[in-house]
């Protein structure tokens, strides 16, 4: 068996903690690309290995592809397809298979029909295959479709997520209306074109596996209101009691099987005793509930990533999204002694 | 495609259900293998539907395999395969595939070997396949398995259950030493040969789906003491403050690939607030928590069982345990629509 070649597309935060994961499972990192600061530099010392990769971060893609021959690309760098567009296109034209953490990637089916199709159909020409993943795959799509194992009979599934704030700095505490007054809340709410949200996407992910058909989708928002002074480390100031400490972001879909689904993905500051939870109650026949607690967010947006590269190279071609993949599981081996092929 | 058709084998409490949930995805019942009370009674009837399904409760086995053809066999009526044994043996020989609730059966490999290797080779050459299913399934393998998805290194993996005492009855609290001092807890323990737990015959199921080697294994029991009086309905009696309980049956095993496995299954009388729980706990990189509760133990017995059927008819043949089936999920329409054949 041969080590799998990686090119990590994308050397922020999360390109970084993947890049240290691969190495300690012999994944053989051949290029890096990048930008801003980090061009030039080595990829060892960007991770803080302690020691040289041999791998200048580059942005300058092409040369990449054509100086390093890469089974997959593993890219962190966006949020939605648009974006995300461009670089895959590159990636499946130079026949290297694509894990991402941009989040419409997870099953962007309905949300980018046009490009995912273009993407699949390329993939498809070029025998590579192209891949959402993340945290979500475990906590909002492969729990949730396995606890349904034990469903007879599901009138509603419904999941409730939390995530701090302050974690996430101003620009998302601000698409969160954290520190906004109720009015100004309702108000830029009633101009606001709600979009799908991240945890939408993963429930029609849950919807395909269970192989049912989306009726209808609904998107709202809803503050929560601070019920005393909270301080807020991503605004820098006190929120007020009476002032938004941030919203749910909710999804609701319907069925034609009479399902009804529901996602509440709650961005708020936090108060000191509170932690990031996630939360899957299915009513039905029988009640079935789940509940994840003291988890890292950020770690586990990168190793479920990281583990599902083999079966990425080992799937089929097109752009499949993870709900079409193998179970997921733990890899105790280096990733190559997973492949088929 | 045409409907399953399927032998209730074991029409206690367990088989009933099950027989009403099939009959709800258009599962066709052929034949009914029971004892004692039922025989010659309609299945139907037994099963409180409330009317007949012209299926006659029959001790015959073999007039049963002969008067109908079935896909499979649904066995509710023993814990261990040596009583397990000679049932599927004729399921085999008459080419029916078989889903047991039999505890054993999860994964008997190391507990049984010599039945199940023989059980195998002939399911083999039959061309049926052979699997022990029931909650475990769902709650201590494939839940326990996607959450390792997310685990980039893993130190131990901790699996701690309830269960009520007073929903068993007394032999059932006998074995978990329901009301006795300590001292004769302890002398009993000193006694008594210690044998695998049903969670440790889950942890093997997980510990093969991860790919590990188990290196060596370990049961004990130990004493949950009554820190106040308590009411036990199986017994008839109250438990003194300072007699036992119950007892947490404790299955621990290491791995060749430095892996350690702690399964808890905690039987005791329950006080009023408490209720079933179950909980992983993944020490790693990134540490990793789930829990589960307010759920139905009898019905999540049956209800993951049934969901499995389409799984095991379209599996290549053989003593084929859970962890190598597909991902359990849930069946929103009739059982045959999941058939690949």
């Amino acid at each position: 068996m041969k080590r799998i070649k990686a090119i990590i597309y994308g050397v922020g935060e999360m390109g970084r903690l993947m890049t240290r994961i691969m190495i300690e499972k012999d994944v053989e990192i051949v290029g890096a690309i990048g930008n801003k600061s980090n061009i030039g530099k080595d990829l060892g010392e960007v991770c803080g290995l302690g020691y040289s990769l041999n791998v200048k971060i580059s942005n300058d893609a092409d040369a990449v592809f054509s100086s390093a021959k890469a089974d997959i690309a593993v890219m962190s760098f966006c949020s939605d397809m648009q974006a995300m567009y461009m670089p895959t296109k590159k990636c499946i034209e130079n026949g290297v298979n694509v894990i991402s953490i941009t989040e419409e990637a997870l099953y962007p089916w309905t949300t980018s029909p046009e490009i995912t199709k273009e993407l699949d159909e390329l993939a498809k020409k070029h025998g590579v295959t192209v891949t959402g993943g993340g945290i979500q795959d475990i906590n909002w799509i492969s729990l949730v479709s396995v606890l349904t194992g034990a469903s007879h009979t599901i009138e509603s599934v419904l999941g409730r997520a939390t995530g701090n704030a302050d974690d996430f700095g101003p620009v998302v505490a601000g698409h969160f209306h954290v520190g906004e007054t109720k009015e100004e809340f309702e108000s830029k709410i009633r101009e606001q074109k709600l979009e799908e949200g991240f945890m939408g996407i993963a429930l029609e992910s849950v919807i395909a596996d269970l192989g049912l058909t989306i009726k209808q989708k609904k998107q709202s928002m809803e503050s929560i209101i601070a019920e005393e002074d909270v301080n807020s480390v991503a605004l820098g100031r006190i929120i007020k009691k009476g002032e938004v400490l941030g919203a749910a972001q909710i999804d609701e879909m319907t069925t034609d099987e009479g399902i009804d689904f529901r996602a509440e993905f709650i961005m708020k500051v936090y108060q000191e005793s509170e932690d990031d939870t996630n939360i899957w109650v299915i009513k039905g026949y029988p009640d079935l509930y789940l509940k994840q607690e003291k988890f890292s967010g950020s770690i586990m947006t990168c190793t479920p990533t990281i583990n599902r590269i083999p079966d990425i190279i080992n799937s089929e071609p097109g752009f499949i999204t993870v709900e079409k993949l193998p179970k997921i599981r733990f890899r105790a081996h280096p990733l190559h002694y997973y492949l088929n092929k």
